[in-house]
């Protein structure tokens, strides 16, 4: 099996409670390709600048990465961004955004990119994904979309959606999208648009799975050291994707969607403990497995009825 | 076994998006003795004025709920309170409190109801608390508290929270207590105050509950159907000790803990659905156990390790 995931690469300036760091190398397709890669071969679709050097190939070599669609635009300048966290990491604000080479973007998918097994499309312009999702043969396309394009494009984010297997976005976003804010409610209309299924990521509060008659919810991993939130959701969607393509399930398949989600709040859990990809980087597959199984020791309990 | 609820038996005026009903029987202990009465016998201490009839009492009658510690004040009136949900349920606007008689609430314990085994200490003064607390020989004892005590009179509280097996506070309240705004730190600083146990709800995002070397966490019940959340966290709280009263289990037993806190919030979950206590009131033994299979069903995943 083989995925491929469209989107930013980029380098943040980060601020938080903990300090403050730039020339962050980040962008949705580098936590996601990096999270992917402890299950399956991944490759970056994307585009960067001059700055992107030999030094930020060589993370992604380390971690078998395949870069051949990554272009580069000489003389360019990478995306960029700048944001900033409050004392207890529940508002971002953002200070500066430059899309630089970012701004041209115009995916197109070379044959044997088109043939991988796992799309994802990362958080670009709705025709971008739209355009991309048709061109891929992929047998499960996954997608991510933020407010932006929710209120921006709300025209060319509802063509795109219906070719989707799985949406992954937050409960504002999925509140948003649906014009409800019953969350329960809102994940029926969205599957309504297109996707066959939906994950809504509630950060902290965990993510909850939606499809045509179930529904499955986790908690977040108990946190405590929360360094940067960067990355998390793009990590948790190279999780889930990642988990998917290696093990080839179908999006039918309800057991391993629910431990895909498993996989990909493992992963999430990991990116927030330093700044940037530092701790994914790091990583090692018995500190995955490890919290795979901490995940089912603070969710289980016997289903032992009470006798009224 | 035997329960004992100290708390507020009140009439509120309750505004949401689907409506406007007055004069609704609540309170605290009401909508805790009600959930508490389907799983054990539960008596009421609190204070009423002459607009609590006959009519009210019959309806605690219906549930075997115990009011021989029920004060009534001839000439006054029961607690007032007149609130208005948005649209999405999200805020809350007091446009009205009324403590009338509740003003005196300075509850003595009789001897039958310092000897019952469970006691849970609703919402008021935190001197209250203590000094109920002091007069109880309760083997597990339950507490609820809220953010104008916190700041209000937090050294009171710090007193009451000494001796006290279960805490039940919401977690906002919990990172105002322990002046953390991570959750996880919150609770350990919270159960280093007395309380040895801690559960924190989080509305619909579920429950989460701390020991001394344990974590456990569930989502909300996927209600699409929210009428008037008010009392859910009464609700829930009389799930729980009324589960724990029930079963005779003790504050170190997880298995038993975490079972309590499924049935609270499948209590809860059905609170929502009505004004008041009305569908609460008409519920069956089976719709319990149905929703608790629904946790069940929800929450499970294999442990089913990735082969790396």
């Amino acid at each position: 099996m083989s995925l491929l995931v469209v989107g930013s690469v980029a380098f943040d300036r980060i601020k938080t409670p903990f300090g403050e760091q730039d020339d962050i190398l980040a962008g949705a397709a580098t936590y996601f390709s990096i999270a992917a890669s402890f299950f399956t071969e991944v490759s970056v679709v994307g585009i960067v600048g001059d700055d992107f050097t030999e030094t930020h190939e060589a993370i992604f070599r380390e971690r078998e990465i395949d870069l051949t669609y990554l272009e580069r635009v000489s003389g360019g300048k990478s995306f960029r961004w700048f944001g900033e966290y409050s004392y207890d990491f529940n508002t971002r604000t953002t200070h500066d955004t430059q899309l630089n080479v970012f701004a041209d973007f115009k995916p197109v998918l070379a044959p044997a990119a088109a043939e991988m097994t796992h799309l994802f499309l990362g958080n670009i312009h709705p025709e971008l994904q739209a355009n991309v999702r048709k061109q891929s043969q992929a047998k499960i396309v996954g997608m991510d979309t933020m407010n932006f394009w929710i209120s921006g494009t709300p025209d060319s984010l509802h063509e795109a959606l219906k070719e989707i297997d799985l949406l992954i976005i937050n409960d504002e976003e999925a509140r948003q999208l649906a014009q409800e804010p019953n969350v329960i409610r809102a994940a029926r209309k969205i599957r309504a648009m297109g996707p066959k299924r939906l994950i809504v990521k509630r950060g902290e509060y965990g993510a909850a799975l939606f499809g045509e008659n179930s529904y499955f919810a986790i908690p977040g991993y108990p946190q405590e050291d929360v360094v940067d939130p960067t990355g998390a959701g793009d990590t948790f969607a190279g999780g889930v994707m990642g988990y998917l393509a290696a093990t080839n399930n179908t999006i039918e398949d309800e057991a391993a969607l629910r431990r895909a989600m498993i996989y990909g709040s493992v992963m999430a859990s990991f990116t927030i403990e330093s700044f940037g990809t530092d701790r994914l980087l790091k990583l090692t597959y018995d500190e995955i497995n490890d919290r795979f199984r901490t995940f089912k020791a603070i969710t289980h309990f016997e289903e032992h009825l009470h006798e009224f």
